[in-house]
């Protein structure tokens, strides 16, 4: 490096574990970028944020714009799938600083015949690396400064914006500091960033029953039939536990139970028979013709489906018999089940990532995915990511990305913190949360704080789910309906990407498991029989959301929320904003009581004068309020709805 | 990288840019590193930290312990100068892994004979790694752990203290994960981190007159017989301003005059006459042996020379004969002076860093520097630092510590915050700092906080000055002794590194140049003739001060710096504690009204229970006073002394 190098560009954001991972984003983001940029001694800086798709050729530039404390901005847009590459540079700036000493030196009164023909130097220069009138200009200048005859018009050109606005145009860059680092943007398709998903069993899916009044099972075309009112609900993703044969040996029954009785059609995770495993269908739910028909049939339908991936198999599987050393071996040869300690779970073997045959293990890994991209599946929700170790993951949906852009993985990982967040920087798209677990105004403030203000905003995507076929809440457990349009509208709202335990949800079902945080007769472990032609008030809530979160460009990002404040302990208030769309949510929490409160609006934010009125629009029930300056009163019944979902409408008659 | 490694390690602390920087430290300190650390799944993880001295061939180990949410703690001693590294490695510990898992078995009331199996597996690998008592234990538990016959022996061997002790002896490190940088320590001579400072022109050192009663121009003989009083006031290092020859182009007269008379001294600053430069001794001070000698007699006295770097000449410097290629030209072809527009400096030439011939210039900084280290200099004190390039700082700090280890440089750079921490990171031992101007009790706190808990912590020593030649603050221009004693106080209390501009401030020296913060009649311009045997009450504190610094290890850190509250916004308090020495110094920063108020004691963080009566022993005037509890009074009168510097004795009788 060379010792006239002269400027330092330091911590620069976003950039995550010193460049190791890339962030994160969708098509027609702006990216912002910060870092403190200076240099010895008072000479102005030349700063440039350097950016391009890879596969750019060139790099795109942007000047910086200086901030406060030597921390300059500047932003890039990414408009194309991919990978977009940023990074900066910084150099004395002599022309700016040549213009800034002759300027001083004018006020002073000083006769500057010596700077001129500095400034001829300079511009000599930049004529060197200009065109047309701009480079004749430039050549003007030159006799221009070096006339003594023509002192004042030679002052006056010196000064003139016409002038200085070349400086950045055709600059002088010597001795240029670049940033020790390529950072990386991966811009995935937007349904990464804005998504709604609904869980079924296909099993379950069936609207028969048996001759004798019990469930039948369901199969594809059963899932198909389901679509019209998924798709008018506004649901955009269809996410199928695993469909692939059930293995028998240990195979669990109803609730759980560890020995099955004959006919009990087992758990779709104890996956592999001796039909085959991660790469077949379930002969009960219907051919792969079947499931590839369902997936053109929700494409008609403007939604996709989400397959899961659980590594782990039953003792059926043909990887048992085909690849032992895949697995752990316990002392007397058999292949090591699943252990809790002190619980066992002798239907699954647990893969051994350990295994020295690792390699062959990834690659069929990998094969399992392209294998389900080939049948048109482009999004994965992973069981249990985070018992799988991250480099795998890392690797693995890279190599999957580089065949089939488009593929965006949800990691269902129920963790710790920084295991939750080292699995979305593996490459991750979305990731599960602790949503459903956060249920007071505090918490969720606190938890929102988190996700989109700290560093997790750049590469962490929730996805917020208010139930789950593993997890009944505690709080839903009453079964009491303001609770769930509470818990429905908060997913909805806060998290551009939310999704619902389809049927169950819906219906507001919500027995537990005695003493546990799942249900009652779970339809893991046995066929249901769903009503799917009801509707109630938490249909149309959906309904209605789903409606409005399309219509809204501000429900489909989760950074842009702002929490305001609202001095009632259940009361909680968020605005959304996305260009001219801004959305104020206000939700009571309380969903035994009615609560009311003072709402201060961040009018400062959006451009509201203190003394001018505003609608607000209430786009559920489709009223309208009249507000004037920051506070302004909300009271919720939740008997009647609970929330708020207000426009504000700067411009309405 | 092995796809069988699963441990992440990540965010050491400290680690400064991602590892681009070290951390300081001096012999003797404990370096505490943190790491968030984890696996996938629900193994046991094994954590080491590994560090060495950089002549060690071989790294020592420290386990890490468990804190809270994934992060785990070590810490290592640092002994020797030098420079010494760290890193971790994290593993999944199957030997931890296996004993939790029969823990649990066993406490199930399992029967757990496939895992004392599995058991003796792990005890032959430890066997092989083991030796002597420990190998042949190991040895015998294989056969146990395999004798269904001696279940109930395996188990208690299984579970006792002497065979899991030797899971972290002999460890099972398979597939470890190495933290992807090793991180630096610098470890400078404890002088680096604990320094008295004091600044004298040794051309005022002269206690003679001439016969017409004006000051007469010292020599390194009269600064020789000044140190008896410096070293018995407590002083260890004596920095000089530049004593190179003086130009006499444009020569500058008192008070920074623009022309001199004749016979004017000039400003040291203006380096370089026909006589030599930077190289080269002021001849009215003595010759090169002069010099020495008072290197040598500065040593008897327990007190260094810290020697001024300016790199700057004057007009008549060799430099601008020899090389004027190291020197910006003007249009004329004559070599810029320097400039701060409008203001002109014709006696100063800067030095051009971005000249094509900038390793030479280099290679002569790097050679002047060798030369005063060859005459016995070890502390220098660099002027601007922050105008020139901090590539070519951390280049000939490096070098010249390569030969000189015990070289310790001071920024004195007096500028924007991410400059004075870039130089400290590039290799500065010490630092000027805003104490110069920090006054008020909020300020301060502030500012300590930021220095001693923020991440320059690790890296920027601060050093405090109440005054310097260059600067008298505003808060002193009164000349109001308790101002001066509270200004010391603070300086030589908060830090441990700290200096005066000597007679000046010891003679409480006010009087500023109309309008701004420098001092009338400056001796940068002129020889001043002081009274270097008067005694005064700042005398005597600084003395008090010096020895009780001396004697108290507690005052010899920066860091270890506890504020305490004090509800009066002029009283401030602040702990300090090494081992069981434990100072509380409170400071009324009202140098004009009495003000009491109680302080709270932090005797959660001294041990000291809540009821337990303690002694504070005022070091300053050898005054005992019993506290009890958290909450006690003070008062204190500027008039009389407005500080308490107490030392807490828990067994005092």
């Amino acid at each position: 490096m060379s010792g006239q190098i002269r400027a330092v560009i330091e911590h620069v954001t976003p950039e995550i574990d010193a460049g190791r991972f890339p962030i994160k984003a969708t098509p027609g983001e702006i990216i912002s970028v910060e870092a403190d940029i200076f240099a010895d001694g008072h000479d102005k800086l030349a700063t440039r944020l350097l950016y391009k798709h890879s596969d750019d050729a060139e790099w795109s530039e942007v000047p910086m714009v200086f901030s406060v404390n030597d921390r300059w901005l500047a932003s890039f847009p990414v408009e194309r799938q991919g990978h977009y590459l940023y990074t900066i540079e910084a150099w004395v700036d002599h022309l700016a600083s040549w213009h800034h000493e002759i300027q001083l030196k004018i006020n002073d009164g000083q006769h500057i015949t010596s700077e001129l023909l500095v400034g001829a130097h300079h511009a000599e220069g930049m004529a060197g690396r200009a065109e047309g009138t701009d480079k004749a200009f430039l050549e003007s200048t030159i006799g221009l400064f070096r006339d003594p005859n023509r002192y004042d018009e030679a002052i006056t050109t010196a000064l003139s914006p016409a002038f200085t606005a070349l400086f950045s145009r055709y600059p002088e860059r010597q001795h240029p500091a670049r940033y020790v680092h390529e950072l990386v943007v991966e811009v995935d398709r937007p349904k990464a960033g804005f998504s709604t998903w609904y869980c079924l069993f296909p099993r379950s899916a069936s609207q028969e029953l048996s001759p004798a009044g019990a469930p039948v099972h369901g199969t594809f075309r059963d899932v198909e039939k389901l679509l019209p009112r998924l798709s008018n609900m506004g649901f955009d993703v269809l996410y199928l536990p695993p469909i692939h044969p059930i293995g028998t040996a240990f195979r669990k029954g109803k609730n759980n139970s560890v020995i099955s009785q004959p006919g009990e059609p087992g758990v779709p995770y104890g996956i592999g028979s001796e039909l085959g495993g991660h790469m077949t269908i379930h002969p009960d739910l219907g051919t792969l013709d079947d499931f590839k028909h369902l997936v053109a049939c929700c494409a008609d339908h403007g939604m996709e489906i989400a397959m899961d991936l659980a590594i782990q198999s039953s003792p059926d599987h043909p990887w048992a018999k085909d690849h032992p050393e895949w697995f752990k071996k316990r002392p007397d040869g058999t292949i090591q089940y699943a252990e809790n300690p002190p619980k066992k779970y002798q239907d699954i073997y647990p893969v051994y990532f350990e295994t020295e045959d690792w390699r062959n293990l990834w690659e069929e890994l990998r094969q399992t995915l392209l294998t389900w991209a080939s049948w048109g599946v482009r999004m994965v929700r992973v069981d249990n990511p985070h018992t799988k170790p991250f480099s795998f993951w890392e690797w693995v949906i890279a190599e999957v990305k580089k065949e089939y852009p488009d593929m965006i993985f949800l990691s269902e990982a129920f963790t710790k913190p920084k295991v939750m967040q080292e699995l979305a920087k593996r490459g991750f798209a979305q990731s599960y949360t602790y949503y459903t677990w956060r249920n007071s105004k505090y918490e969720l403030q606190e938890y929102m704080t988190e996700l989109t203000q700290s560093e997790m905003k750049y590469y962490f995507r929730p996805n917020f789910w208010p139930t789950t076929h593993d997890i009944n809440p505690s709080i839903l457990q009453s079964g009491h309906e303001p609770q769930f349009l509470i818990r429905y509208f908060l997913a909805a709202t806060l998290s551009s990407n939310y999704g619902i335990y389809g049927p169950s949800f819906e219906l507001m079902e919500h027995v537990p498991f005695p003493g546990k945080e799942e249900y009652l007769n779970s339809e893991k472990y046995e066929i249901r029989h769903w009503d799917w032609n009801h509707t109630n008030a938490l249909t149309w809530l959906i309904t209605t959301v789903n409606r409005i979160r399309k219509e809204n460009k501000a429900l489909q990002s989760t950074n842009n929320l702002t929490l305001c404040r609202l001095d009632d302990d259940a009361l909680m208030a968020y605005l959304k904003v996305s260009g001219d769309n801004r959305l104020l949510m206000i939700v009571n929490m309380d969903a035994y009581n009615r609560r009311g409160g003072h709402v201060q609006v961040p009018i400062w934010q959006l451009g509201i004068p203190d003394w001018q009125q505003y609608t607000v629009h209430d786009l559920l029930t489709d009223t309208y309020y009249t507000w004037r300056g920051e506070w302004n009163y909300v009271e919720l019944d939740p008997y009647r709805l609970p929330m708020h979902l207000l426009r504000i409408e700067l411009n309405h008659p």
